[in-house]
């Protein structure tokens, strides 16, 4: 296994007022690691060396200056390749916009470059964001094996250290799964968190979400997105400090098994189960569904959260995908091309039945808030699978997409000698409070 | 003053399946007021006159052999041009996309094709579908007025007979204003109920909508939509029956002036007091802000639906606004500069407050719903204004813009013997009950 240290912006920040460091030889940093990673890992399908350069030696010397546009500015980023930019290509993972360049670039890569943040390129995706992975970006802790996706090349990237944060997107698993896989910190906000605009996910549950190298970058990086370019139109957007709030040690966690449970690995099991043992050693609550009817409610409202998903993702999915099918057929996979299919079997009624039922599991999930400072899972059924064909199974981040909660996967748990993620879920509109809890987490089973 | 004829497909479609007409000869009685009127009106910006042949031929075939794909089959439509087709450029009324081309068509267009529509072409917008009419459509009715915005050539065209009917967005005023100036219909569908999907109108309260001949063509054109489109991502999208609602006889309306009455214009005053008067003497309940609390509430809530709404869109429409100027300000208006400006005064938390008093306005207006079948009040200040550098005051259409409900605007007033329209508005949701008191307004004012 090789040898991966990601690249924490924040950890270096403090020596970058002093003179003691700066944004640019962070940068540097991440250069050496991609000159020596990404030939066999593949996370970029568009780099701009010289652009993050120049925008790294602009920060560095606002930093020495002290006046930095943002706790970001300088900040080694990438963007997920479905999202616009307006200097590098948008391609989608999809041959259908090869070289396809928009002309601008998206809400969320606008508010990277007006913090400051240096875009060293576009990252792999999956087709469209979704299932299929028709890059070969591999895992960099194990090259047979999938990063996972659909931000396949955010995850990947960050892990191996070229960047500090990175851009991605989950309507289904996109940002845990990958972020489990290659034992990076993952950060799906609520529902709306960050502007979309831009970002070609159409889904109602979609959210633009990052990759980081560490929590204290994951939070400063959304942060200042979302305070510059707003939520999805309609919703108030991310709120809460510029700091990455200080850990807060919960009184309860809800443990939820989910339908990943019966398909978790025996390790990745034991890994979670010996993680609980801590958290309660030191003093925390702990309950589960036997012990807990709010608990118990919860599993009943989420145990169909796949199926759910699906439908809905399904009928929102039709448009575009029909253009695309009466474009050029050939240029989409044969589970695009299925999944659009099954679409057109469903009628506007079915859709509004599901969403009906999605709308009263976010209610029972809300009733957790009173008891439970956040819930606790896996963010994924074990390691990553050995290889590239799948992105590996996204059961386990489901239930926070379905129910537009905010949910981390921290690099905190280990199997097959490989990394796992263990997933913090929080409450709607509350990311901060999930932030500090994750802090306290990663005191305690770090500590 | 020119005589002007629409061409209701509705009307029309009885004799398709007799044989008696079809519907390329509608379209070709459409191309006669084409030709007759669109060299001084200039409501296209793209014509594909062999395409609309084309597809109005098959229809026709289909309704003879009763095989017609949908209620909707070969009628002749418009896309304003804020909305992508695949045959077509989307050039959003800016010099920014002269030429541009998407290679796709927006979920609404796409649903129009599927239902057998014969789109004859893409209808002048003014500059990304706000308030600058950057191209220079005229009044049919009188070449020297405006035919109102966004929606212009969409009304226009509609208003001349070319189109039986036209796509049209509305965030502030852009469908029920123009409606009012042309005198056409105008259905401003419940925020949500057409999928956005391509079109380039990304704010809250933004709605595709149509633009009709007859009130029975605005319901089909609408509900054929939604059928195969869905509304936005997370909304069920407009629903109800494939014939248009039949007339329903409200037994109590709401009154309502808004911050528009002391704006309107004594022959418009006039013009809506003698429609109340003759619904009052139909035995149509009315009652006004003075004699009913509920509305007295909701008059309070939309007071500042202007300063509100302008609020929102402005933090809403940051972007793409800032990556356009950032490419080439010269190819901006100063009003869209002068709008960004502002926006960029403006902190989240500014937004969240704004969103959160509409979310309240919302509420008072729903309150209404128990009482009142619909409210009602004028589609504008007057008669369509001299001159092509304002579309006109949006003051009147504003609050059902603000508070996400259906609106309609009926061509069945007059001002200084110019079309002027009666504006009914509905419920959330409640589109389809809208159509029917609509219908039962339009038998007893031109009974």
């Amino acid at each position: 296994m090789p040898t991966l240290e990601m690249l924490s912006f924040s950890d270096a920040a403090p020596g970058f007022a002093a003179g003691k460091s700066s944004p640019r030889e962070l940068l540097e940093t991440g250069l050496e690691n991609l000159a020596r990673f990404e030939p066999g890992v593949g996370a970029f399908v568009g780099l701009d060396v010289g652009g993050a350069r120049a925008a790294a030696d602009r920060a560095s010397l606002r930093w020495r200056e002290g006046r930095e546009l943002s706790p970001i500015d300088g900040m080694p980023v990438g963007v997920q390749d479905i999202i616009e930019t307006v200097d590098l290509p948008t391609q989608m993972g999809s041959p259908l916009y090869a070289g396809w360049r928009s002309g601008r670039d998206a809400a969320s890569a606008r508010a990277l470059r007006e913090a400051g943040a240096a875009v060293l390129g576009k990252t792999v995706t999956t087709e469209f964001a979704a299932s299929e992975p028709l890059g070969d970006t591999r895992n960099p802790w194990d090259l047979r094996r999938t990063p996972g996706g659909s931000s396949s090349g955010s995850a990947a990237a960050v892990a191996y250290g070229a960047l500090s944060g990175a851009l991605g997107t989950q309507v289904v698993g996109s940002i845990i799964r990958p972020a489990s896989f290659c034992g990076c910190f993952g950060f799906k906000p609520s529902v709306g968190g960050i502007n979309r605009g831009g970002s070609h996910d159409y889904f109602s549950q979609s959210c633009t979400g990052v990759l980081a190298a560490s929590l204290a970058d994951a939070w400063r990086l959304a942060r200042e997105i979302a305070r510059r370019s707003g939520g999805d139109p309609g919703f108030p957007g991310l709120a809460g400090p510029a700091a990455p709030p200080p850990p807060r040690r919960p009184a309860r966690l809800a443990i939820i098994e989910t339908a990943g449970w019966e398909r978790a690995s025996p390790a990745a099991r034991d890994a979670f189960e010996a993680a609980v043992g801590r958290l309660a050693a030191a003093g925390i609550g702990v309950a589960r569904r036997g012990e807990d009817a709010g608990i118990a409610a919860v599993e009943a409202a989420v145990a169909n959260a796949f199926e759910l998903t699906r439908g809905i993702n399904a009928w929102e999915g039709r448009w575009p995908l029909n253009t695309y099918r009466e474009r050029d057929a050939a240029k989409l996979s044969r589970a695009m091309l299925d999944r659009l299919v099954a679409a057109e079997a469903m009628r506007q009624e079915d859709y509004a039945a599901l969403i009906a039922e999605r709308a009263r599991a976010r209610g029972v999930f809300e009733g957790l808030a009173g008891n439970f400072d956040a819930a606790l899972t896996l963010s994924a059924t074990g390691a990553a699978p050995l290889g590239l064909a799948s992105t590996g199974d996204p059961i386990f981040a489901v239930p926070a997409s379905l129910l537009g909660v905010p949910a981390l996967s921290l690099p905190l748990l280990e199997a097959e000698g490989l990394p796992l993620g263990l997933q913090a879920v929080g409450f709607i509109g509350a990311d901060a409070a999930l932030f500090a809890v994750a802090a306290a987490l990663v005191e305690v089973l770090e500590g």
